[in-house]
């Protein structure tokens, strides 16, 4: 998988995938492990794992020297089992709990093949990421998923895991979950959990065995957030392409606005909460938030997975609109602009309006709703359709849906608590 | 409609909406039009139509002087329906055609209600923008519509109306729409219409009677544009929230960023064709673009608008994926990040896939699908579904699918074509 370059540098010392080594360039000594070399790239860049868990890729070219010390090939090493838990007895309210739920972030290399597969105990996932040990923390596996196959049901399994860990008492928790659908995850917590410590979702967009991947500096960045005082459901992700520091979002306003850049993930119509400075160990508030112990702690888990999200589009047919309301409990527009749909869909809504639910929300992503502007939004909202004058993201307004609806069958209470703020999800809006 | 201040001010000097008046300021002096005040903002600040089309507002509390002048309330003016044609006789081939179509560009203020109505008339339009006067243009009103309710029939129909003035001759052609589906219209014509001259779609944020209108600045720039001599289907709108300067963003790359500011379209994956600089009458180019006269004219509208573009969401039905595809002759699902669906979906898809194409785009808005790093890319590759190492939007590859459709029914042929970018829908990967 390696080019010509990196290939025969590797051959003449006899070096494999997984070996040990010393590597000399002009300016530096690395030791480390040979990581596979499975992503697109610089394919004559050697990948190097760090004994400090990062990884760091050096070009072919500049290695002048590369020596193999012993191997130190994939084994089972149940000696390093005991390593998970610390020695001394520490006090679990102080400890932060590290949930997991599979994804990029606590995905494991298998050195032979290249292959990337998901942490699955708690002891590989200090193995990969050496600077846990020194960490106060206890880990926990859930599952292990991509999180595009994580659904409602899942979102309660993680808050009665979270519930238990609250009982047992904690300093904080982070959830290590895939980047796809963290941001519905995060929502659906945010909804469900009130929560005197704070609660991080992390993820990685880079793979460990990438020289660029992000897994360690998130994970750090996020045991650091829910050390701290920020006591909400956040997700912390690089702020910006470089490792310089993380952004904490509010769970109910971030979303991931890029396939594959580290700083992927956006909070949509305000300011993130915070920047996480893991160099200095130093969190800069930007924003409004919840302190530590000032909420206590609750659980609701009752949701009506039985919502729809639908995008609205040129040509769409009626009879397509009509057949999604009617299979499902309620559903969530993604109309355009600042929240509009065709005039002939706004009369199918309208047969449902007294029965269920209807909310818009728009595919611009960012900016606020308005149906006063246009007749084409006066028109929805003689519809009763919900939306008017709020400016959430089509996310946490889909998963809000299916929270309310766990909540109420009557259609007027239904849309006064679509209406409220119930999270965060919904800023007040601010006079030009 | 106005706050007291404003309010107490008109009524001391028995102004009414729609009377001429000249207002001193300490700084300024102004004549013009009072419109009425229909959206949020300082409600203390009196909206004046310049005669020059722009708009300003001033704060009741700077005004020193206010004098009514002679009424100009609206009247039929049919005296100044010949303003509308040039005086002297213009080669048709030196003239830029601006076509209508609706939206809030060309809307049009009641003065009595305060209620915004598209402009249906080329005499119209001339009267709300005075400075097309000196331009070499003619006009052209296809419909009046809001463009949520634009359909597919109607991008035929434009298309037609480009062949025909393109018959006449003309220097380029400016496209006035509603800017809700404004790049779904443009990626449509990016497709159907090959041109030797500059096709440019233009749309406003800000209705006419607003202070901070972006109309006259946007369409005098779609006009500089339309005679430059970059050949493409563009879009035209203001780059930033000032109005300094405006983007000419390529059709098929272009999107609706926000649902109401100015600067709301973004180039999405690549840098924008040109700055369009309208005070210096200078067009900047920042990447590619075709030249003036290197494309032979040339028209396809055939479409199948039986297409459904569908948003996927954690804990979606099989059945309701799977309905969807009975229901169309193909489908674009946006997907998480890379471009994933959950791995029973996909299953779903498989039963299809030697009939129907299926498309996949992301829901991340930016970056490039790749269908290679996960096990859930590799099966959905394996199922068939187009989409791996492209960066097209959604709605680019949405309106593409219609536009392969109405080309072929060979399910091999369907793909080729989805995977060639037709129109700079899709860009070539550089490498890291």
């Amino acid at each position: 998988m390696y080019g010509t370059k990196a290939a025969k540098l590797l051959n003449s010392k006899a070096v494999e995938i997984g070996d040990s080594v010393r590597i000399k360039t002009d300016r530096n000594e690395y030791e480390g492990l040979v990581m596979p070399r499975i992503e697109t790239g610089d394919t004559n860049c050697i990948i190097l794992k760090l004994s400090n868990g990062y990884n760091i890729g050096i070009e072919a070219e500049r290695i002048k020297e590369m020596s193999k010390m012993e191997s130190k090939k994939e084994t089972p090493k149940k000696d390093k089992v005991e390593s998970a838990k610390p020695k001394k007895q520490v006090d679990p309210k102080e400890e932060v709990v590290i949930l997991g739920c599979g994804g990029t972030i606590a995905s494991k290399i298998e050195y032979k093949t290249g292959a990337v597969f998901p942490a699955i105990t708690s002891e590989e996932l200090v193995e990969s990421f050496p600077q846990l040990k020194e960490k106060k923390i206890r880990t926990r596996m859930l599952f292990s998923l991509l999180s595009e196959n994580v659904t409602p049901q899942h979102w309660i399994e993680i808050a009665n895991a979270i519930k238990e860990e609250m009982e047992k008492g904690c300093k904080g928790i982070v959830l290590m979950h895939g980047t796809d659908t963290m941001h519905y995850t995060a929502a659906a917590l945010s909804y469900m959990v009130k929560t005197p410590v704070p609660i991080v979702l992390v993820g990685a967009q880079r793979s460990s065995d990438r020289g660029s991947s992000d897994n360690m500096m998130n994970l750090l960045s996020a045991i650091l957030a829910a050390e701290s005082d920020i006591a909400e459901v956040t997700v912390c992700m690089h702020a910006t392409e470089n490792d310089d520091y993380c952004y904490l979002h509010r769970g109910t306003k971030v979303r991931k606005m890029h396939t594959s850049r580290r700083d992927a993930f956006k909070s949509i119509n305000e300011q993130p909460i915070a920047k996480v400075d893991l160099d200095n160990e130093r969190i800069e508030i930007l924003s409004d938030y919840t302190q530590r112990g000032k909420t206590k702690f609750a659980i609701d888990t009752k949701l009506n997975p039985n919502v729809a999200l639908i995008y609205i589009y040129p040509g769409m047919k009626r009879q397509q609109l009509k057949e999604m309301l009617q299979n499902h409990d309620g559903a969530v527009l993604m109309g355009t602009g600042l929240g509009h749909i065709p005039t002939e869909l706004i009369d199918v809504t309208k047969e449902f309006s007294s029965k269920k639910p209807v909310a818009i929300t728009s595919q611009t992503i960012y900016g606020r709703l308005n149906l006063n502007v246009y007749e084409t939004g006066r028109n929805m909202q003689d519809a009763e359709i919900i939306g008017h004058l709020l400016d959430w993201t089509p996310e946490a307004a889909f998963v809000k849906l299916m929270f309310v609806l766990g909540h109420s069958k009557e259609i007027g209470k239904i849309r006064e608590m679509m209406n409220t703020s119930l999270a965060g999800e919904i800023t007040e809006r601010q006079e030009e």
